[in-house]
């Protein structure tokens, strides 16, 4: 199989530019060449927790038919949402947790939704599934995202699946999720600069 | 939860209609009332599994929102195949292996397809997922789909997880695939009928 490029929503957010790290890191795992991209720059709370993962942002990519033939979309399935030449790639895999509406495919596809508070929550049972080791920067990323979906579980969309891996990710990571997860929204807020200045 | 509807294609052939008992099934072990029906009579070679592993066909329905108000899917998602009032119901889930299209929901919900041969091929896997034991009869049934979605493993569109699954099922049903198969595959084309006759 060639090269395939994964990435999440326009304007991203930190789901969207953790589940493209994270499912590409298990592709590549599982054999496939996968390289995780972003439809947009990251936003300060992202910024945040890549920083303190010690990862570095996906490069922004305006189209993806110039440089693929297939790609996998994760946090959302919307044409509208996705890259702008979406209709010249093939989709071979889609991981969602939202609603599903202005997607269609020619082939028969991997897609991979439920009714949970973040894509990186579906992703963590994908790793279990194929028995993949998840490392410590990686749950970071995936805790972070789990976070900002649900806001520190206060979201109405948070399951106890969400709060269960969440958890599970925090412990393989070595971060408290109360300590951790204020700082990650507040930098998003940049209540933390305001703080300082003020 | 109250009870949902869970029902293949129109139209329906073996991995349809034996989709729907299965699903239900697993959906019932897992807590959910759930009753498998049809969206037509079955065929000959289904009529066959049927007899063959003690199951009754499941009741035809011409509409859904007259009974219950949200339904799952198996082995089709597409809406014009689909029961013709599935506007006027909730689907809570899918599990299919057909490409999407003409699907549209207000709500996230479970989706689960994979490029197999089969749906029968994925509900085993969540079976698995769920540690959910697959009885005797509804394995029979399982394998009486991949052996016709497959043509006996002959189909373009079977994958090797197809043969394997289909091998673990014959096994907890107590069949040989190629006998059984053979059997199951000359009853829907009434070659046995004929053979008899002739
Ligand atoms: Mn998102
Ligand atoms: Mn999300
Ligand atoms: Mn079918
Ligand atoms: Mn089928």
């Amino acid at each position: 199989m060639t090269k395939v490029l994964i990435f999440g929503h326009q304007n991203p957010d930190t789901d969207a530019i953790t589940s493209a790290i994270s499912f590409a890191y298990l592709q590549n795992a599982l054999g496939v060449e996968a390289e995780a991209v972003a439809l947009g720059p990251v936003s300060e709370e992202t910024a945040f927790a890549l920083n303190y993962f010690n990862t570095t942002a996906p490069r922004v990519i305006e189209t993806a038919s110039n440089e693929v033939d297939a790609v996998m979309l994760v946090d959302h399935n919307e044409a509208q949402q996705s890259v702008s030449d979406i209709k010249d790639v093939k989709v071979l895999a889609v991981v969602d947790h939202h609603r599903i509406a202005n997607f269609e495919t020619v082939d028969p596809l991997y897609y991979r939704a439920e009714p949970v508070g973040c894509t990186n929550t579906i992703i963590y049972k994908l790793f279990k599934e194929h028995n993949i080791e998840i490392p410590k920067e990686i749950a970071g990323l995936m805790a972070s995202a789990i976070i900002s979906d649900s806001l520190l579980f206060k979201s109405p969309t948070c399951t106890q699946e969400d709060i269960e891996i969440a958890n599970k990710l925090a412990a393989i990571a070595g971060i408290d999720l109360n300590v951790y997860g204020l700082d990650l929204l507040k930098a998003g807020t940049n209540l933390a600069d305001k703080t300082v200045a003020q």
